[in-house]
């Protein structure tokens, strides 16, 4: 089951999506709801009923989550080639104790960097000369809690979605705590929908990343050294946790400063993620 | 001029501070609109008319912005004696480059964990046991703006409040990125008021910190590293700052990670932050 937000005519809608025939579902929910909850409007509930078949070629698909309630919370070094390629990059600030974390490392992006499938990452060269792409799985919440177990922490899980975490690596390294490096305007791609928690193995799952059609990263869910469930719990061991919060899981090894020299995004690239049983989410590059 | 926002007969309001007579001016706004942006409602319009005067033991003072609309930027070890301190503390995961920072250390609090005056930090011993304050000068941000250079950097602001940075040392150290242990369910006490940006002298205000009556940080705004022009600059280097964004400034030394052994936060104790021309701050410290 694909869950996407989306313009239609002039208004935000939700939809079901049939990808083998090119065909959204729009549910009856107004405008407001869309685009204030995204798909979180439909946590908890039964689906709403369907008004409307329209293509998919004619509507333009915006992130599911397009303004999120707070920060999207997000893991770094969480794949073990990945943890060691950031660690050697001379970038890692925070790296003291070693290549592999000994608990999750956690930051945030602001809900405004968020941006859906199709916009533009903008690359402000005044700002940074060091833009970077993350592919990595986006989890959302359906359900509070506060202390979760990691063996309860799957039922606290709604759905999942590709987050590029786009990082400017030269603010990152300077300014020590990730924060403004991570939630510079428009590095946030999310996208291109939802699907439910049930339909993604969290064990196998292929997550991928191209840079102008060059395949950069080629990793599996598997592979995660801080497991989904162990983030939850992490996360949530005194903070709780609600509806509609965001966690992007962490990326594999390929992005560009594991390169020597780093092959960082320069306007006219175009980026490709994808996440197997989820789609494609695909960002071109542009200036500022 | 001091605003406040405040539990009145069940509403939740805005009024004008006028401490001397201990009295509270009620403006003309409503509950909900209270509730939701707290003195953020007031950012760039006239002051609403005053409706009643209350008197200020009968309220209850809430923050003054009891939910920030995304998490509080936060900065770190931005006093020299702090900065310090804190390096040799052992918990300064990030600290890999010297005692004092080359560029503003940016963090983030979740707006849940953000309580008014009076209400209790809570302490869960199964999730910290290293429980630590930080007095800091709090900034409300009222104009918008995308890299804001320094000079013009206070047009931005609206106004001022103090905000406690608690902070859980074990998880803070931990984890090495800060979100986990600033984020922590009551960890972000604001108040009592604000006021308005004219009225505070960033080059020689008083900072002060008390737990049970004594006095362990006695600062002032003037021995910021990097003041609050510096600041604004930063953040908003890429990041479009916003009306209602709050930044806490940083916390002078004294705190209890400071003291050899520690003095860390203890059920029972009672917290008293004071900055020079906004007003006092109290909370108390309970279990969970």
């Amino acid at each position: 089951m694909k869950i996407a937000v989306f313009n239609w005519n002039g208004s935000c809608c939700l939809g079901l999506v049939d990808e083998a025939n090119g065909v959204l579902s729009r549910f009856d929910v107004p405008h407001h709801v869309c685009e204030k909850a995204g798909v979180t409007a439909l946590i908890g509930q039964e689906f709403p009923k369907v008004v409307e078949d329209c293509n998919l070629v004619d509507v333009q698909l915006l992130a599911p989550v397009p303004r999120p309630h707070r920060n999207v919370f997000c893991v770094g070094k969480n794949y073990h080639d990945h943890a060691k390629e950031f660690s050697r990059s001379g970038f890692d600030s925070s790296a003291a104790k070693g290549e592999v974390p000994e608990a999750p490392i956690v930051f945030s992006k602001v809900p405004q960097s968020v941006i859906g499938p199709g916009k533009p990452i903008r690359i402000d060269e005044k700002v940074s000369t060091a833009v970077d792409y993350e592919v990595e799985l986006g989890v959302i919440i359906g359900r509070s809690g506060r202390n979760i177990r990691s063996e309860d922490a799957l039922e606290h899980v709604w759905a999942y979605t590709i987050i590029n975490d786009v990082t400017a690596r030269d603010l990152q390294g300077i300014h020590s705590q990730w924060l403004i490096g991570k939630s510079q305007d428009t590095f946030c791609p999310m996208g291109p929908w939802v699907i439910l928690r049930d339909e993604l193995d969290l064990s196998d799952t292929g997550v991928r990343c191209f840079v102008n059609g060059e395949c950069r990263q080629n990793s599996n869910t598997g592979l995660l050294i801080f497991d989904v469930p162990t983030i939850i719990a992490a996360i949530s061991n005194g903070i709780e946790l609600m509806p509609g919060d965001i966690i992007a899981t962490g990326t594999p090894a390929g992005v560009g400063i594991g390169f020597k020299p780093p092959k960082y995004l320069v306007t006219g690239d175009k980026l490709r993620l994808e996440i197997d049983g989820i789609g494609t989410l695909e960002n071109p590059v542009e200036a500022w």
